[in-house]
């Protein structure tokens, strides 16, 4: 299939995909994980909970406040934070830590895994997440995402927003930015990348808060796709 | 199949591997290139004469002589270097860049995807090679290595035999050293890989540097394994 919007993108060779929320479905997987574990547990506050920890615990990272930390290790200090608001707080250390891993084992949204093998035939897919390397490949193992080559923020030592990681994706691949496409489901990821030279696509992910919490994915100017979800970016992309 | 070998290493979880030479046949790629591009070259010594400088180059790196340079720079300083003993000295530009990609474009040994694709079902594998990401993943798409992760000395900015290249796997995996094997067929990299902690197998590639020029494949003590290949190799690890 093709599409109007396909010409516009002629020269891209690299497709970074950013994780949580567009390939993942991380409120879904820890609500179910929740269920499963702790069933007296409202999961999809706790799931809300964890994940609002995430951008402050970055943005102390990248001030210098913290000094830097892996993800892994971000999660389970906001993990040890909100425990007692759930009523969890008697959680031991082996209990909490493979509570943590439940970043690794996300599952993709229901489009992620064909999609992206189908994209994978004509470009060279990465990830570009805050995730760090280990959480990103055993995620990609157990889910089946065909990853060209697994880029995380840990490789940067910098955490997107920043440009050092945006740029260093087409540093390691040796291209221009422009031959450099973005694909997240969040707009202020894209605009930073587009600052940085990247080609952008959004993808609608409407329910990534979770069905009682949509949110707003109208298109916004600027970026060069706007797909409905990683099938439909295939399509765009002709592949 | 399983081996009398097998029971020494029950714990392992990731698999890291040494790539030139072990994984993919740099000499018997070059030499194709070389016959194809430039017949009239000796495409044997020319290979021999481009993977001499690789060691040297890399202790520049790490003595602080050359600043932090990535293998395909360094091969290209090489290259570079070496043109006029061949006759080649008129090569321009584009040429010579396009040469140098040959190290992204080296065939996997007969076994390589086979043997990994066996592994990968019980295994993490990962890169640990020298080459850079780019390198890595490009060759790895184009051959079929099914890496679950491109690991190499552009993430720890160190080159083997640094320490930094074996424990920073086990560090991304959140490891003990001793869940890692290193799997190469070169035994000075699993004796540094060994001092670190690591398990390590030997795979036999009597032909790493050509047909006339082979190389003493005996086994030495203190390895944990020693295969003939990586299907061999897959055996030994019940998979």
């Amino acid at each position: 299939m093709n599409d109007a919007q396909a010409p516009i993108v002629p020269a891209v060779e690299v497709l970074a995909f950013d994780i949580f929320g567009t390939v993942v479905d991380w409120h879904g997987s820890i609500v179910r994980e929740l269920g499963r574990r702790y069933p007296q547990v409202d999961g999809d506050a706790f799931a809300l909970a964890w994940r609002a920890g995430y951008k402050p615990a970055m943005v102390r990272v990248m001030s210098g406040e913290l000094g830097w930390t892996l993800i892994d290790d971000l999660h389970r200090m906001i993990l040890d934070a909100i425990l007692p608001q759930f009523g969890l707080e008697r959680l031991g250390e082996e209990e909490r830590r493979e509570l943590n891993r439940v970043w690794h084992r996300l599952d993709p949204w229901p489009d992620a895994v064909a999609g992206l093998q189908r994209l994978k035939r004509k470009y060279l897919l990465c990830t570009l997440s805050n995730g760090n390397l280990g959480l990103l490949t055993r995620m990609a193992k157990r889910a089946g995402l065909p990853w060209d080559c697994v880029l995380s923020a840990e490789v940067f030592r910098a955490y997107k927003p920043d440009p050092a990681t945006y740029l260093g994706v087409a540093r390691v691949f040796d291209v221009p930015p422009d031959r450099v496409m973005l694909v997240a489901a969040h707009h202020d990821d894209l605009a930073a990348a587009r600052a940085c030279g990247l080609r952008t696509a959004y993808v609608v992910r409407p329910l990534e808060f979770g069905p009682a919490h949509p949110k707003d994915v109208a298109p916004q100017a600027g970026n060069d796709l706007h797909s409905r979800d990683l099938l439909h970016l295939a399509d765009l992309l002709d592949c």
